[in-house]
Parts: C-alpha cells; structure tokens; sequence
C-alpha cells in the first residue's frame, strides 16, 4: 500500500538504525510505527523529523495532551487517516478521556462549519483583531 | 469584500437582533465581529450557528483556552484567514502566553509536515493503532 | 498582486485574441475578466481551458445556475477567493435570489461540519452505500 | 477503523434512541447509517448534528438533490471518502440520473482545475465582481 | 468502491473505444488503468480529459519527469491516494531514483511545514516578491 | 496584518540574529523576507525551520529549481499566498523561463483536475500501482 519498503531494524543501516534507536528509548518500547519505517527511505529526513518531533511533542508551555489534540485537528483538515489513528491512540495513551474527545470533535466540527461560512461569504477581518 | 452586505444593528429584523443581543450579553461587549454580521442573510443559520459555538466552546471537559488553539489549527489547515485572525485574537484575550503561542506553532508547523510526509508515502496505518 | 503581468486585448497574440473575441461573442459583453488575462500566458491553457469550460457549464441535464452552486462549493473547500467572487457574481447574474444563497451557505456550512466529523472519526462506509 | 465504538440502538442511551427514532421517522426506514452510530459518542453533538441537517437539507429555495450537489462537491475537495459516497447514495435515491451525474463530474473537474490555475497565478479579483 | 461502474474496452461505446484506442496506442501498452474506466461514464469528459492530459504531460520546456514530480506534489496536498500512487508509479516508470525520491519527498515535507507557519502567522507578501 | 510582530535585525536576539546572519550569508544578500521576521517569535522553530530548508533545497539528485516547482504546487494546493509569492519569486531567480512557467501552471491546473475527478469518482488503485 505504501509507495516505498517499509524498512524494519534488522535491514536498517547503520543510521538509520540509530534513529530506531532513539525511538525505542525515548518511548520505553520496542514498537517502531510504519511511518518511521517509510520514512527511513531517506535517512537524513528520518533524522530531521524524529528529533524535530521529538523536541516539539516534549512537555514544554503546553501539555503534551493538548499538543495531541492539535495534532489531530490538523490531521482531520489534511485528510490524513495514519495521522488521525496515530494521534488519536497517543492522545488515549496520554490519558485522553471520553469527555475530552468528545469535545475536542465538537470544536473541529465547529470549525469546519465556520470556516466554510466565513470562506463563502469572504468576511473581511475585523480592525480590532489585527495586532498592534 | 465580502459577497453579502453586512447587517448592522438599527438595521437588523427582530430574529436577527435577538441573537445580537446574547452575543452581546455572553461576551459582555456591545462590539459584534464581521462573522455574525455576514451571517445575518440566513437568520436561521445565524441563530443555528450561533447557538451551538456558544455551547461547543464554552468550558467542559476542555479548557476554552485548549478549544481555541484546537480552533486556529483547523483555520490555518482550511486556510480560513478570518478565522485565524479571529481565534487568535481570542486566544489571546483568554490568556495565551508568547510561549503557548511559538508551542502552538511547531506543532502545526510538524503537523503540516508528517501529515505530508505520510500522504506522499501512503503509510498504512499500524494494527496498534486501531480501535479494538 | 499576480504572479504573472495581464495581457490585455490590445497587447494580445492573435492566438490569445481569438479566445477573447470568443469569450465576448459567447457572454455577449466586452468584458473580460481577470482570470483570462493572467492565462494568457501560457496561449494553449488559454484556449483548452476556455473552450472545456464553455462546454461544461452550458445548459444541459444541469441548470446553468445549479452549475454555478456546485463551482461555488468546490471554491470555497479550496480557499479559492478569486473563484469564490466570480462565481458568486455569475450566480446572481444567473438570477440567484437572496433566499437560494442563504441555502447554498446552510448546505456548505453544514457538509464542512460533517466531513469534519467524519473525518475526525475516520467513519467506515456502510455496504448500503456501496455501487452494486 | 473508526476511532470510536459505534453504538447500537440497543446499546444506546435513552438520549441517543431519541435521535436515533427521529432519523428512521424521518427517514422512513430502520436503517440508521454509521456516521450517527459513531457520532454517538457525544449525544449532544450529535442531536446539534442531526437536527440542523434535518433542516438545512430538506426542501426550500433549492431542491434537496440539488442540495446533495453541493454536498458531494464540497466533500470532494475535502477528501471525506464517507461523505462522498453516502451524499452519492443519497443523490441517486432522489432521482439523480446518469447524465447529471456526468455533468456533476465535469463541473467538479472544471471548478478544481480553474482553482488551482487561479491559485497558482494569484488573481486579483475584478471590480465588477465586488458586492456593491 | 467506486461510485461508478467501471467500464471495459468490450462494453465500451465507440465514443469511448476511441479514446481508450488513443490511450493504448500513445502509450504502446494494452493497460488502460481504473481512472479512465471510471471517467468513461461521461464520454466527452473522458475525450476531454485525456487529450488535454496528453497534450499537457508530454515533452515540452519541463522535463516529464518533472512534470511527475510536480502532479504527486499537487495529489498529496489534495489528499488524492489514487493519484499519488499512479503518478508515482508514472515517475518509477520514468526513471525516478531512489535519492530523487527522497528529495521530492524532503521538499514536499517542508513545504507543507512553511506553509502550515506562515498561514498560522499571516505572514504578509514582502514588496519584494511581487510582479514588476 | 500578521498575528505576530516581525521582529527586525536590531531588536533580535543574539540567537534570533545567528540565523539571521547564516541566511544573509548562504543568500548572499542583507535581504530577510518576512517569514523569519515572524517566525522568530519562536527563536528554535526558526533554526529548526532554516537549518532544515537550506539542506533540503540545497542541489542534490534534484535540481534546485525543480525543487522550487515542487514548492509552488504544494503551496497551490495548499492555498498559502505567501508561500507562492516567495518561491515563484525564488524560481524566477534561479532562471525559470516563461514557457517554463507556463507549463507549470498546466501541469498543476491539469492535477487539481483529474484530482477532482478521481475523488468525486472513488476510483480504487489498479493492481500495476501498488509496490510490490
């Protein structure tokens, strides 16, 4: 189904397997998902992005939780189904509850809504949202 | 600008007002933004539209602040210019710090990324993944 | 604000100039729109496309006017704000009232809304729906 | 595949039954598709869903397969494979026939493929199309 | 899964026998793949299609190659999973390297990045960059 | 216009004013574009964000123009005016010619095209595609 071999650890060079590498103990598992192991068709962007995501995903001013449900957001409007079910099962796995979940749909659906309604009929921004 | 002609309103119908007014009541502001002035041409849609965010992005199981960042995600992805100057200027008023706000953008900067990254390799998605 | 410089009539090739004389010919005015004037730069796009579009949305087992709801709503999903402009006034050229339009934002709005949510939950198609 | 349970009639809350008889007395069949089994998951979503499509699809200014037009071209250009295919299944059970869905195709086509030429060329938008 | 019958050569009018007769013979291949199978529900869009598609992907002042890379560019942004693996097998077909590969998709990935950045952040046109 | 201050060379950082000086030097020029002005709101997005694109659109198995073609449709599709402005910009610079450009912009009119078309039509992936 993907457009490249999806490269596992005992076929991985040298680099990418320390990418691998660093996965698995940043994570505390073994798992490697598919998408590292597409990605690895390019060592150097493998790199890039896992330290990348690595640094950006981290607890930081925002929690990593909400950082999920961003991530989702996104995916949803870019019609990425991996990154939907990735996201979606790291948000559960960083304690997402129902409640939580149902809202964060009820604001994507929201939004959607609105961005249609505002692109139809091409409002033009308020002065008191532009920044001083 | 926009396709419609915004309603003001001293100009507005009696159904139309009323929803003015719980804007203006729930945001405790006389100040209405563009949106709801554009949307006045269904009055039905307005009120319908209107309605549910005040219920969807009122505090939950979600922080508001959380809801907004959610909000700006989906706007940018939709490109929805209007709506990223609007919730911005909303997440700001709820608090957001300059921190939050470089947090938020690395993630949808990542976002953007994998999820290209995904679509061009067709990644599927991981058995882990699913929803048992 | 393009990209590329708009050729007017005068300072047209005769290749580009027929397309014009037909756009005038078919729409019975001397208008040309801007959209005509930047594709002029590449002659053969020009002619291609205006000739396809000539024939697509003539009358046929659609309404011209239907035609123009669904341009509508492909531009707005696209952020298209050119397009969005054109074919609105096309539309109320086409005799649009007041009343359809606010329909055609009520079905756009709430289909953003749905796709999102579906999108969100990643809804599998039921076999009803299936093409036997 | 979805990233929720789906809930069943029999499973469902007495909240969720309500919406659920009002689809199938709306609908006059038993058949109550996966989307609102999915949307379940937060009932009050899912009433705000479900009662505003009733009303903003049913018959008005436009003519509901008419609606379902523009239901399909806005979930085309958002990628929503579900919405697609359960908006086309709701077209041909209108009365949808083969040569409009042909035109359909070729209006979607022609509204992409103009989108992006104007995209790419950055259009400014003509005068006469402004609202006055 | 299509929302179309897909049609064959043998079930096929002459209409549409020609076109898959100029597909077969421009190609020097008997395969007509699913898209104008599909496409064949409207003939003179089928006619249309391929010929302005034959005409646009041939050898000109872009080499073909590049104009594979440049149609995966646009599939992947548009979410189209069909379009991204035929194009990709196109480029394959075409001579495409693994490290040309890799590349395509490290530019891919970062303008996905920068695009989500400066539409997060509303990044004004620098005077610089706009036509003379 | 934008949600952010652009923050110039003599208010930077010391941080903020390195990558400021590796841009001036790798370009050969004193000129910043207003995409890092902003993006220092974030000073370690913003090496992350350079360093990353210097490498990626460096020459490689791909050349540098090509890849700013790759740049163009990518951000077309993903409706980012700036992103336009900015790489045609780029692309004129590194020597791209008007026919060049002109086939450019058929190639993306005729993707976004068939993209529609293909999605409208949900046409499943042919066997040949699929990596083996």
């Amino acid at each position: 189904m993907t457009t490249v071999a999806l490269i596992e650890y005992e076929d991985a060079s040298p680099e990418v397997r320390a990418v691998y590498d660093d996965i698995r103990a940043t994570r505390k598992t073994d798992f490697i998902n598919n998408f590292w192991k597409a990605l690895a068709v390019n060592p150097a962007q493998l790199a890039r992005t896992w330290y990348a995501a690595k640094e950006v995903m981290a607890p930081g001013a925002l929690d990593p939780l909400v950082k999920e449900f961003i991530y989702i957001a996104v995916s949803v409007a870019n019609g990425c189904s991996y990154c939907i079910h990735s996201h979606t099962a790291a948000a559960k796995a960083k304690g997402m509850t129902e409640a939580q979940y149902g809202e964060l749909l009820a604001v994507i659906g929201m939004a959607h809504s609105t961005n249609g309604l505002v692109t139809t009929m091409q409002v033009p921004v308020d002065d008191a949202f532009q920044v001083k």
